[in-house]
């Protein structure tokens, strides 16, 4: 028996694991080559990480599960009729399916936005991320104009959920600690890190108190947060909020999430319904109305609680998703049914900049450097391999010591938006000058000749 | 006093450190914003260290030198006349100029071979290859086709020097172990790495015995040793060396090198000559002829030794000659003079696969597990920043005993040339399938169903 897998996400990876024993044929289908750890995305987008450390190969993962093959290729379609999964070069027969596609970023309905303020859901756009956070300094540094630096050395993050708060503390951190020594013209303790969200608060899927406790600590940490406020444009130099404007040189954007494209394809082919946000309907064993060998898991699935609660699009959800369609289709096999699935709200956990986070764990609420050694202990006991793990500790004890951050590259040239102010050609001192020198430009700091 | 440093490379890297207690300021411009570890390149490209580990962000090497600072940006030509550096978008007057603007690829004006063979110079152009060699394998598991297949499996390196020598062991490495049980549908212990070269040895720096005892070592790690062969094509399928014909899924280029495009609008501006591959010809105290204030260094420098032998491309070379010329400028800033600049020849070290080395040091030669060790201190000890020499160890360390590779990631989308076979439309089972079913490919590996 033929199971497929759409994608080697939390969800995807522990379904795969799952049916190690089973009398199957699995293959696992992503677009990539390396299973991401997500959670810790944020530490490669401000230079704290490098890729490799929050990725792992899936071959690697599974290359002693015998009864797993992994392809990387992209899925554009699905036909029931042939039973068959549809990518760009070929066609993947399938007995079973799971589709673990996730979710995408939403600009609702603003695609123009998706270029001006990059949001951070993959490798690439977190080292996007990174090139852009840091090329701002650079260009700031030797920024002539007074008006544009203090915009290059403003950063914008809109949304107040997790990413957007862990995204925030660590720029803030980043700004000014790590960076304050290291340039000459410019202070970059006097960076702008301004959080904006619609709601009343920061971190809403917490507790009240919690959350508020979470505003004040980014506050502490130096970040404006701006709550109640919606973003009415996104441009070239800036956002708008409403009446009021924000120049800024890097928008980042956490704000919403939609389904991969792929989840209306499937709920096409299927002919099944789909929520606001694009997540697939599925019955209370995770399948596909009228494709019981049709399961949607992780992010993708819109599924509710006994309460009439969604289940919310996190990490542990996913992995117990894929667990129980994996006990699902074992069980079968074997000829036997399962209840259907019972998500287990294990609690929530972000943090804040350096060492604090907060957390609940059923009833318990947690703050500050306790919260902190939770979500770090959490967090790498999850990373997949070992190594990893062991590394990404080191790298992250030596960072925390030193707060370097050694993973400072620009490795991509980044698009970066530019005021329409300084793209405009400026009057030359002299004619035979086209652009101007250096040695005329403030000195903001004084340089030491020894 | 204006200093400009031209390149962060090793080179323009120690120029800048020698300077640090010279009454004078410093600027450092460079492309990238971080210094590159060059010799380690080849461990990226084969997803043994990640790029993080093998740079240094240059602010943060240069952070408590008070009178450097570090600009990003592209020089694009030399104005003498107002003593100014032309960056795309600035200029930058100088009072002294260090140009360590290294050199580039050659491919001997086969300029159509650059997209077809990368070569290994700067980070990008490793992760490039890196996605290059991973994709293969991920193409030959899936691929139907038995010649394709082989095809896709076979990597040529064309280039016996260090750089050559390093990428071909370590793919041979990566292929027979590392993948060994990670596929299930092809073997990669049956890839065929090939190593071209046109002289009669590989490594022909390296004392006639090394050599041969290096390509033996590469031929025990199963690379295949091809010597006294000339490239006489490039193509999207393979190469071809004279009558024979090597279809190839990925070609590597470590064959020639030439001036940066840099050199030649020095060479312009300053009315000075240059050499066959577009060093520029320097003054014993590595000035150039009719200007004292302008020095060469590094790769891109022309100088003779006092038995008229070119003083070599490397590292400790460029070190040296960074080194002296800060020293120059600091005695004549006191009214001093310096005797001419004597290169300090320190060895020769070229690393082949695992633990195995080859090095020569004065007139003492080493091979072996010896020379490895040896290879592995010089390296480890001379990584610029102490957090990296440190990671690296272990990083290395843990590669080393498990054979794994944890940097295996595919993040760039490699333009992979396919055989003119592959890109051919073939004729499909059924009319309504674009593409073939995977269930009807031949599957080399038992694939285990418990």
């Amino acid at each position: 028996m033929k199971v497929v897998i759409v994608g080697g996400g939390f969800g995807g990876l522990n379904a795969a694991i799952g049916l190690r024993s089973a009398d199957c044929e699995v293959t696992l289908i992503d677009r990539e080559n390396y299973h991401l750890f997500q959670p810790l995305l944020y530490q490669v987008a401000t230079g704290s990480l490098s890729p490799a450390n929050i990725c792992a190969p899936l071959r690697n993962v599974l290359r002693r599960q015998k009864n797993a093959t992994v392809l990387q290729g992209d899925v554009v379609d699905f036909d029931f009729e042939q039973r068959e999964i549809v990518l760009k070069d070929r066609r993947v027969p399938f007995d079973k399916l799971i589709v673990a596609a996730g979710m995408t970023h939403s600009y609702f309905g603003r695609n123009a936005w998706q270029q001006l303020a990059p949001g951070l859901k993959s490798i690439s756009e977190a080292t996007e991320i990174r090139a852009r956070v840091l090329s701002a300094f650079e260009q700031a540094e030797w920024e002539q104009d007074e008006v544009e630096r203090r915009r290059l050395m403003t950063f914008v993050v809109v949304g107040g959920g997790p990413t957007g708060v862990e995204l925030a503390g660590t720029l803030a951190d980043l700004a000014h600690h790590t960076l304050a020594k290291e340039f000459r013209h410019i202070h970059p303790q006097t960076t702008r890190v301004v959080l904006v969200d619609a709601e009343s608060h920061v971190l809403t899927q917490f507790p009240e108190s919690l959350s508020v406790k979470a505003g004040e600590a980014l506050e502490k940490l130096g970040v404006e947060v701006r709550t109640g406020l919606r973003v009415s444009d996104i441009d070239e130099a800036g956002v708008t909020l409403g009446d009021e404007r924000i120049d800024a040189g890097t928008v980042l954007w956490a704000a919403g999430v939609t389904a991969s494209p792929l989840g209306e394809k499937l709920a096409t082919a299927a002919g099944v319904e789909t929520d606001r946000a694009g997540r697939t309907l599925v019955q209370p064993d995770l399948s596909l109305a009228g494709h019981p060998d049709v399961f949607v898991i992780g992010d993708l699935a819109h599924l509710e609680d006994e309460e009439g609660k969604l289940i919310p699009g996190v990490a542990p959800a996913a992995i117990q998703e894929g667990k129980y369609v994996a006990k699902l289709i074992r069980k079968r096999l074997k000829g036997r049914e399962v209840s259907p699935f019972r998500y287990r709200d294990l609690g929530s956990l972000a943090t804040i900049g350096r060492a604090e986070a907060v957390a609940r764990l059923g009833r318990l609420q947690f703050t500050g450097h306790l919260a902190w050694l939770l979500w770090l202990f959490i967090h790498l006991m999850q990373l997949v391999a070992f190594e990893n793990r062991l590394l990404v500790l080191l790298q992250w004890t030596w960072s925390y010591i030193t707060r370097g951050r050694s993973a400072r590259l620009i490795t991509t040239h980044p698009h970066r938006p530019k005021s329409a102010a300084s793209s405009e050609p400026r009057p030359t001192p002299r004619e035979h000058r086209p652009t101007r020198p250096i040695a005329s430009e403030p000195q903001l700091v004084q340089s030491q000749c020894e």
